[in-house]
């Protein structure tokens, strides 16, 4: 498969991350040539909707295009990177958390292109919309990889490896741990035979307030007012729920102390 | 003031509460007859936005109307139960925590309205959305509660005070602590030099999620993955901020237990 006709994008991985980031590409101009996984089903549906190739074996995978984006599991990307075959291309990974140099071994230009947003195949999402957090092995492959990246979203940060490490950890906060308290509330209420229904808009007008104020000065509650009588009554409620009932407690005491 | 002309809302205490519930009452047909702080300034603010009197003095209250509504702080509840005069009026208070019957002592049919929401003077929300947690001293009372609630909101939820307690309990991680993650993160950002729009698309994504689908099942990130590398780079990342790896420890070995 020649890539001279254009730009052509490989894509390493079909799970959530590629099959977003495949159609903003397309957008872009560009053609996705192959699309491989391990698993193959993935592969094969993604590779349907974008007119690519799907490939089972690394060996593959065409040694030419302009980009090769590694979207598979953080713990996977770095023995991928060390089987690679290429003889041009940019090679990019879109993880928080994984260092950039692990993808070294590849032997060509890479970088990362870390989309700061809970991506699933089921959601969808507009691209231009989503922070892209992007990072590269030297000055001219950064500049190639912004132009890339701006071509798929209007919101592109270049930042370097620690940036982007903290960046993730923020987002663990903001996502993972808002979530587990949403489900952690959810479970509350069904042991109380109410429906979830009763918090979404709770939840929908917290989120909100965060995109017009800083949240330090949204902060309201028991934990911020020091009423120690609620949240001593709050602590009982969840005597059957002791690691609850701990980080009750230490969320309120931080919240306290901040404030 | 006699109250034969139509309904009409004594309002008690003119915070965000208050000042959210008078335009909804005035909707649903009730005249804001007076509206009582401590604070002149604010009821004077509401009493003129609403055409009813400011009122100072708990004395000065009428002694009748259809509904006296109390929107103070929870620990002043009580006390101002024990100093009010009614001859006539159906009195309630708005608060998630406080039990039904410190309203006793108006010696009135009495009960709570409790908007489940987070409610500031300086966003505008639709009333009509907001649920609201209903309780009431007895079945006729409760059923007038039910009538008026229903006019100001489509969702309104009879609870028993068990049930109003865990899903005030509910809301607290929904909204007090989530907001305190944001404001984590919106730090750590800032003290890696990053601005927090980056996390502003996460955030709301988040918790539109949660309006579509049960949130354990949204369920994301390192600890879910059981990932503990990433984890143990993140607790090294924060600490500066031990509270916060405390934080970040206990959040992710629940996760990782729940699922």
């Amino acid at each position: 498969m020649k890539t001279d006709a254009g730009r052509s994008a490989v894509l390493i991985g079909a799970g959530n991350v590629a099959a977003h980031l495949a159609p903003a590409l397309q957008e872009a101009g560009f053609t996705i040539s192959q699309v491989f996984s391990a698993q193959g089903k993935s592969a094969a549906a993604l590779a349907k909707k974008t007119g690519a190739k799907a490939v089972r074996q690394l060996s593959a995978l065409q040694p030419e295009a302009t980009l090769y984006l590694i979207a598979v599991k953080d713990d996977a990307i770095g023995s991928l990177a060390k089987k690679l075959k290429i003889k041009k291309g940019l090679v990019v990974h879109t993880s928080g958390s994984v260092a950039l140099d692990v993808l070294k071994p590849a032997g060509q230009p890479h970088g990362v292109l870390y989309p700061l947003q809970s991506l699933s195949k089921k959601r969808a999402l507009d691209m231009q919309q989503v922070p892209l957090c992007i990072e590269a092995s030297d000055k001219k492959t950064l500049k190639a990889l912004k132009e890339i990246a701006q071509q798929l979203s209007q919101h592109v940060y270049p930042l370097d490896s620690k940036q982007r490490r903290a960046a993730h950890l923020a987002a663990i906060f903001a996502n993972n741990f808002t979530n587990h308290f949403y489900a952690i509330a959810a479970e509350l209420l069904s042991e109380n035979k109410l429906p979830f229904d009763l918090l979404r808009p709770l939840i929908l007008e917290t989120a909100m307030k965060a995109l017009d104020m800083p949240p330090a000065e949204a902060q309201t509650g028991p934990a911020l007012r020091h009423d120690k009588q609620v949240m001593k009554r709050h602590l009982e409620l969840l005597k059957k729920h002791p690691r609850w009932a701990e980080l009750y407690a230490l969320a309120s005491k931080d919240i306290a102390d901040t404030h």
